[in-house]
């Protein structure tokens, strides 16, 4: 019986890891992944054998993990943040059936909604949404459908793949349409490369937002009526009488 | 200058704790929190100075370990799951202006959602939302309307708070109105004490959850249109064609 753990190991850097994550990591006979995440991983998983495949090979990824898995092999399949958000826990299961004698582990870790709510303030302090601005896997139409019932219920949205090089306005699209639904005054927040070198934050409006130069390396937060700016920190008020 | 350090410690066990977590927690002076949260930090933290407060008193808390913070001390404030999401981030944000000298550091976790998510196989691989049914700082109403936009808009919904003591028929109540708007076989899940003695999970319909004894160590998963049971696991598939 061999194992695939798929490891979500948070936003980059080794300190938000989970310990879990570490440990399974270390004692892994193989590791797979996206070539731009296996990047990340210090030295320290040097002596470990590692498998690398480009974006947009999800399937043909998590076959070469199960493949060396069923050969009694732990192997460990990565994920950035988190190992089921948008990552490849799903499609893994989904894959299962066609392989004999392999347990599958799924280790949880710190996505970027929360890593990135903790960098620009509180920022998801309140009853919350994400949702995947890519239209790779889900249609556009489905897309806005979420963003304005999500505004419309006041909840705070954190967007995904804002940008990216075929989706240079994407991002700015989005906020047009939100300023239908909900005052372009609105408190807003991007976090770009959390936990990775060059980590910042910026804090403004959804009318700035929409002109703001978003990169596939960040985090939109669109505030609630609940969110507020307090010394330039995004803070989403859970309802405490202060 | 002393430091707050408001710390996610995930859902229980040393191993789902970020490693800067426990490097943080290990470095504190003092360690406040509420009591049961205390109680779950094991022996490796026996030699730190605690300060624990009971359940409805998060703002005396705040107060306590701003207090401590203020004396030139490094003092971590303990939240179960992440430090932000109904944690106590955004109330530390929103008090600090009554302090003077303190440095406050939030240190995100893996919160129930996620720990949950892969407890149950694959849960939120998809567009989703997280809502809290207390209507201890929220109004029912609100929570309600919550309910139907992310359930009309195809998001899988993650509960916090399901029942309490004063709201034994909170979850049951909510199926009752979920049941208008989605079809009563969608796939649902309910994880219980995650991360702590006694782990477990069951995937259920909608119908079946109606009648489910959840608890206050409980956070229900309703499925969207994509998710699947798969070997007794939920999985919410992100769209790839298998």
């Amino acid at each position: 019986m061999g194992t695939l753990n798929v490891v979500g190991i948070g936003p980059g850097a080794k300190e938000h890891m989970t310990i879990l994550a570490y440990e399974t990591l270390k004692e892994s006979d193989i590791i797979v992944g996206y070539t731009k995440y296996i990047a990340l991983l210090t030295e320290e998983f040097d002596g470990i054998k590692k498998i690398s495949t480009g974006m947009g090979s999800e399937e043909e990824r998590c076959r070469m993990a199960l493949d060396e898995a069923s050969k009694d092999s732990n192997v460990s399949l990565i994920c950035s943040g988190d190992s089921v958000i948008y990552g490849m826990a799903g499609l893994v299961y989904e894959l299962l059936s066609d392989y004999e004698n392999v347990d599958v582990k799924v280790i949880p870790g710190v996505t970027a909604a929360i890593s990135g709510s903790s960098l620009i303030g509180a920022g998801i302090g309140n009853d919350f949404s994400v949702i995947s601005l890519s239209n790779y896997l889900t249609d556009k139409e489905d897309t806005y459908k979420r963003l304005r019932a999500c505004a419309e219920a006041d909840l705070v949205i954190v967007l995904y793949n804002p940008v990216s090089n075929k989706r240079p306005d994407c991002l700015s699209n989005a906020c047009d349409y939100l300023m239908n639904i909900i005052p372009h005054d609105r408190v807003c927040a991007v976090a770009k490369n959390i936990g990775r070198e060059n980590e910042c934050y910026e804090v403004m409006t959804l009318k700035e937002l929409r002109e703001f130069k978003a990169d596939m390396f960040s985090t939109v937060f669109i505030g609630s009526s609940n969110t507020v700016c307090v010394n330039n920190k995004f803070v989403t008020r859970r309802g405490y009488k202060v």
